[in-house]
């Protein structure tokens, strides 16, 4: 099969396209045919080193999510059929043609999206459904604050958010993201560059939002804390702008403040497939009917897998670059 | 009255016993005569001014809980009877012999405390209750970490865990208070002074505890997280240490670790409530079973309260400076 292959730590010439043994899956496993992947900040990270894979995911094939047509049956395997559409998220290995996944852990995919639509579906929005919904328990009614709203995950989390009957504020730093997620459904946006913080605090009369969903880490975290109404929590997602931050302990403690750090991909199997079954049963049918949908930037085929690196690094995209495998290449 | 009154901001000169007028209860109150209160960690901050009452509070009467006899009810108080013995926090004017409660923030005093053991009660094992069972979340089989094990807090938090089957890791720079500390049902004693993270994860055999009781703050922190297993949380409840931290992001994200703030005294009047409903419901039988019991350094008369400030700022205690009104003052 064709993969994407790392041949070690760098920029985006250590990635080239390689031939690779077809995986078999084992028992309760699917082999899927890979028709669209995307790309993830992570995969950045990976490429330049500084975010190995964890034990049992492909070393060196990176790519974190996939969309395609269930291929091969391991022993044991009963809950689909050859040929079924089917989407998730993997810990590597995702831009490859074929790969092998848990059969519970596959989320079918819906009819009227297309592969590169799919592809670009389950790490945004399985992020953003369980940091909204299974460990900031938002609920209707609340403000949410959400950092980096023109990302893949801010794009998923302003849609899922007004579906909850949530107000949202996003951030970003470029005027043009603000206003597309304007017209995604955001409701007030936020011009990082102007002192974000001061700007929220103004457009809530001082009262903040009760809860922030974070991919910036950094020096966002003390104004996270700032804005934050009592009882209020933060979810970080991301580190981009800096791993490390100075904490105010005293008015985490004054304002009874709950700071939640997550990652998707070293989680176990149990806890990814119960997280595909209730994403099935809970965000499917709002993808069925449109009320939610991927946000793509651009597609790009995986033979142009160093210009996507090199487009999401000019974080000049809104939404995702898509990856899809092509039959003439 | 007599009540401790605070004159200004500073050492225990300005602590002095003084004459207010007796509080009347309002709608749905009662008026407690206080036989037995007991000093905190915020007492010391307040009285150096560093820790102001919230809104409604007295402003000069420090004092964050009491025990004591009803002595009136207010219009529409139909829970209790002169005479009930009864025992609860405060946000202030607990170091008084009057005070006023909404009647359901009182909790009835097992027969077998006296008025010193009941009045060293409420805060140590409302906040150790809470933050263990009510916001850790905290069940048998886990693993705790407690620190400052000595304190008020800490004596009440061992013998909570203990009762619910936890497994308790405690940490005090005095060897003294450790031994105490192991009598009453500590598991492992870690001695502060000897770096007690590497001790910690040395007896877990690397695997680090579930969650951590903090009341020590500060530099605490990096190694709370450090020490925490995935997914473990700590709760912070005091900030002795320093009300400031470097956060690791990084490794909060790997970890799926969760950061807890809390305090009791500023909350609403429906949360002190249900609080104060749950603990009488599940705590009361075993205050009454003496599975649990409050620990007494030493009771002190309320003429003595300068000696008491005095007496808790040594770090000298093991749990809690009790003190008592006396007729013959």
């Amino acid at each position: 099969m064709r993969a994407i292959v790392l041949s070690g730590a760098g920029g985006v010439e250590v990635l080239a396209e390689e031939e690779r043994p077809t995986p078999e899956p084992g028992p309760a496993q699917i082999r899927v045919r890979v028709r669209a992947s995307a790309l993830n900040r992570a995969d950045i990270l990976q490429r330049r080193g500084g975010y190995a894979p964890p034990p049992g995911a492909p070393l060196d094939i990176p790519g974190l999510e996939y969309a395609g047509e269930v291929h091969a049956l391991g022993p044991g395997s009963t809950l689909w059929k050859p040929g079924d559409r089917v989407m998730g998220i993997v810990a590597g290995g995702g831009h490859a043609e074929f790969l092998v996944v848990h059969e519970r852990e596959a989320i079918r995919v819906p009819d009227r999206l297309s592969w590169e639509e799919a592809g670009s579906v389950p790490e945004v929005f399985l992020t953003a459904y369980d940091a909204l919904f299974r460990q900031l328990h938002a609920q209707a009614g609340e403000t949410l604050l959400i950092h980096a709203v023109g990302s893949g995950v801010g794009t998923a989390a302003i849609q899922l958010a007004r579906v909850a009957g949530l107000t949202t504020y996003g951030t970003s730093r470029t005027p043009g993201k603000l206003r597309r997620a304007l017209d995604l459904g955001l409701d007030v946006a936020l011009d990082a560059s102007d002192g974000w913080a001061g700007l929220l605090l103004q457009q809530t009369g001082g009262g903040g939002v009760s809860a922030v969903l974070d991919l910036v880490g950094g020096a966002y975290l003390a104004d996270n804390l700032r804005v934050l109404s009592p009882r209020g929590r933060v979810i970080v997602v991301g580190t981009v702008a800096g791993g490390k931050a100075e904490l105010d302990l005293g008015l985490l403690l004054r304002k009874r403040l709950h700071l939640i750090g997550t990652v998707l991909r070293s989680r176990p199997l149990e806890e990814k497939i119960a997280l595909a079954r209730e994403f099935s049963d809970r965000a499917l049918p709002l993808l069925e009917a449109a009320r939610i949908r991927p946000v793509i930037d651009r597609v790009l085929p995986f033979s142009a897998i160093r210009q996507a690196h090199q487009v999401m690094e000019s974080n000049d995209t809104f939404g995702k670059v898509a990856l899809v495998w092509s039959n003439d290449e």
